[in-house]
């Protein structure tokens, strides 16, 4: 039996489908902001009703230390390989609030766009490959192979402790052959990508402190350093003229790829003026010698995420303000690792750190580069699903971003992800005006449905159907 | 008839006085808020009222532009000098707000001191010099000699338009022989001080554009310079490493003063200790070879006054920001011109702006530095009348601060300003917890009450009183 009859039913009930994304959409299930836990909690609630009310076994929304984990599983076939469908179901902060042009937490369509915070990433995303279990089930009864879902509802915060804490908890009972999200980019809407490797992130907090309490700049200034003044200083000191890190030892663990891999990059990676005119930016700007491509994906990068101090509101604060912050993430690649490049920033920052101040650098999180042989049948899968959903044949793509649960499961579970995105360059994911294309949403689905027959087929069925298959994860 | 009238019914009155000052200060008259446009012109009411219950002549609140300028006078002695009183009812902003003791604008007394925005700048100094009027006028029925008051609206707006304008089309009408103001520091409670230089000052809005809108970090990062990089690395190349403003040319104009105003100046200023100390530091900044007390008043500065951009709220907010801002002002002395000044900033940034941003600065307005002779009779009336008042000689100082009507006095009036100055500098102003020291409001009207009769005898009556002397600006 086909998928004939799943895809027939995925079109019927294409309206029904937007309207649930409405629905998710709508909880403003912001994992970062503590005064949202509530609706993060409320937003797992209603995930794990869907999944449920689709016919998965043993759902529940699972408490950690910090935001629920959504747990659901159809694990009725033994003779079947079993895939790991990952997907979060928290989203970014909404703000700037004033540059949306409908509410974030209001769904709304316009034209062929459903627009809301979270709307691509990852609701939109997530939920097509609930509805496509969905299609399979409502219609034949069973899947084609063994399926567990796992949502999270931490993601945002950038590799928090709690969901690795529970996938290492959780080994045996997690078992799978293969892993799938759909939380990446696609090149343009006819244009579908699968993405084989991902950048680690290492996230600081760094804040420094000069006098007690600000300080008119009138009184004082000229005489007392200041902390704006000092982090301009140590944050300029992040980078070199030529647009390299400028952190002692940092590029030493990065890998040299191979002409082959870079000439396979050229012709299938995105050209130097998509990637600007995707930024909406004219000129690139980085590390000579690379492709932009190559510079979001083979390359590491510091970002400076943001900065704040003393008062930029209208009118003057003619003060020396007390302290100044900013947030700083770096994007690493293979074979750096986030213990290492911490204790580098931290040497960094010390070194740079002018006398008259003093400066706190917290982590706030980290996770590991990721590549997936690019062979592997969970993406031989993923590309045929692509081939039939949309009718054209994916890029093999690296995507300059960091999803934590890609390098988790390699390392606690020893499987590979295929990460089968379904955004646009143009959805605005993290930023205002987030949006997801709604042909993406119904191929999306369609792409899914098919990469459950393709993964059924082409995964090798490991120690995932054993005992251990059966027990539900705590 | 001397003075022993008025002071004693000025220590009848304290309580009373207390209690206006609280009204006064209950105002949130931040002038560079809009949206306390209402309360500015509610305070300048409260204030007019004031004047004409004292029993000065020719009361109004003249609107401008901007906020309103509150005027009265007493001119009813031809054959006296005429002295200008100047001060200002508007505050800073009171953020952040959050770390406030009691709320910035609910004034509160505890121990000796009342808390509150503006309470000590300059609500609370300049009612004791109106309060000296009114225990003049209800026990001598008279003055000394002829006052005219001129209280300004906008001065925390550093250096708006509107009140130079104003003075500039009322020259005659404003003729005096000097004008006085309390609006300045001692250097603790019975150190009482005499400032007889202020610094000028430019005031920029510096801002950096990027991307169209905000980009996500993993996708773009290390492809794009970022608005916030980019701002680092221009405020950072506004200073060199020795401490020294790094703008080419920005010294060439800057006085150097005799070796014997330098040795005055260590002998009558405070030591780099007690500076230290005042600022709530351990180590001093700056240009070398300068003592603290030098840098802050003979030598110019350059203040980040605030910065801002991206997101550095609770958790991650992984993007490379589309914009980031920043205030910078500018201290400036003898004989550095702000539009020279404002220049050479221009030509600064735009040699230090990267290719990939494009950045905006604004000028937010300017001042020039001042400077009074030690020997001016009004500055030995004022001397005199703190020896009355707190029982000690005055120290001559310079100031850091920058007060707009000084040099505009200077140059539309042709007038000298004495700073009488009742502040501590533990009072916090332009900080959170601004607070004024009662026994300074009590003993500082006993000051100004004897300054009444100190200018009326040292004094030289100039053109202040001819015919243009009756006459009321408008």
């Amino acid at each position: 039996m086909g998928p004939r009859r799943a895809l027939a039913y995925a079109q019927r009930n294409r309206p029904r489908f937007v309207e649930e994304l409405k629905e998710f959409v709508r909880f403003p299930s912001v994992s970062s902001q503590p005064h949202h836990a509530r609706d993060v909690r409320r937003c797992a609630a209603w995930l794990a009703a869907q999944l449920r009310r689709i016919g998965l076994d043993g759902v529940q929304s699972i408490a950690t230390r910090g935001h629920p984990i959504v747990y659901g599983a159809w694990t009725r076939a033994p003779d079947k390989p079993t895939l790991l469908i990952y997907g979060h179901y928290d989203v970014q902060p909404a703000d700037p609030e004033e540059e949306w042009e409908s509410p974030p937490f209001a769904p709304a369509i316009r034209g062929n766009d459903l627009f809301g915070r979270g709307a691509c990433d990852d609701k939109g995303q997530l939920l097509a490959q609930v509805k496509a279990l969905e299609c399979w089930l409502k219609t034949a009864g069973a899947l084609p192979l063994n399926v567990r879902c796992l949502f999270e509802g931490e993601e945002e915060m950038g590799g928090g402790p709690n969901f690795a804490a529970f996938v290492g908890q959780n080994r045996r009972a997690l078992r799978a052959d293969a892993a799938v999200m759909s939380d990446t980019r696609m090149l343009g809407p006819n244009r579908p990508a699968l993405t084989y490797a991902q950048r680690g992130m290492v996230r600081f907090a760094l804040e420094v402190f000069g006098p007690r309490e600000d300080l008119h700049s009138g009184n004082f200034g000229g005489a007392v350093m200041n902390p704006v003044q000092a982090l301009c200083q140590i944050l300029n000191g992040m980078h070199s003229s030529d647009g390299r890190v400028a952190i002692p030892g940092f590029y030493d663990r990065v890998r040299a790829w191979s002409e082959r891999e870079r000439a396979f990059m050229a012709r299938s990676g995105p050209r130097d003026e998509e990637i600007l005119r995707d930024a909406g930016v004219k000129a690139g700007w980085g590390e000579q010698g690379f492709t932009l491509y190559e510079r979001l994906t083979l390359r590491p990068a510091l970002t400076l995420n943001g900065i704040s101090g003393g008062y930029t509101g209208p009118g003057l604060k003619a003060s020396i303000p007390a302290k100044a912050s900013a947030r700083v993430s770096i994007r690493t690649v293979p074979d750096q690792q986030a213990r290492e490049v911490e204790e580098m920033v931290r040497k960094h920052v010390e070194k740079l750190t002018p006398p008259g101040v003093t400066v706190r650098l917290r982590l706030l999180g980290s996770s590991e580069p990721a590549v997936v042989d690019r062979g592997h049948p969970a993406l031989r899968a993923a590309s045929a699903a692509y081939r039939l959903g949309f009718g054209v044949r994916p890029v093999l793509l690296r995507s300059g971003g960091s999803i934590p649960a890609v390098s988790l499961f390699r390392e606690e579970l020893g499987i590979p992800t295929s990460l089968m995105g379904f955004a646009l360059p143009t959805d605005r994911i993290h930023a205002a005006n987030e949006r997801f294309h709604l042909p993406n949403f119904y191929r999306g689905i369609d792409t899914c449905i098919w990469n459950l027959t393709a993964a059924a087929a082409l995964l090798r069925r490991g120690r995932s159907t054993d005992r251990a298959a059966r027990a539900t994860p705590r």
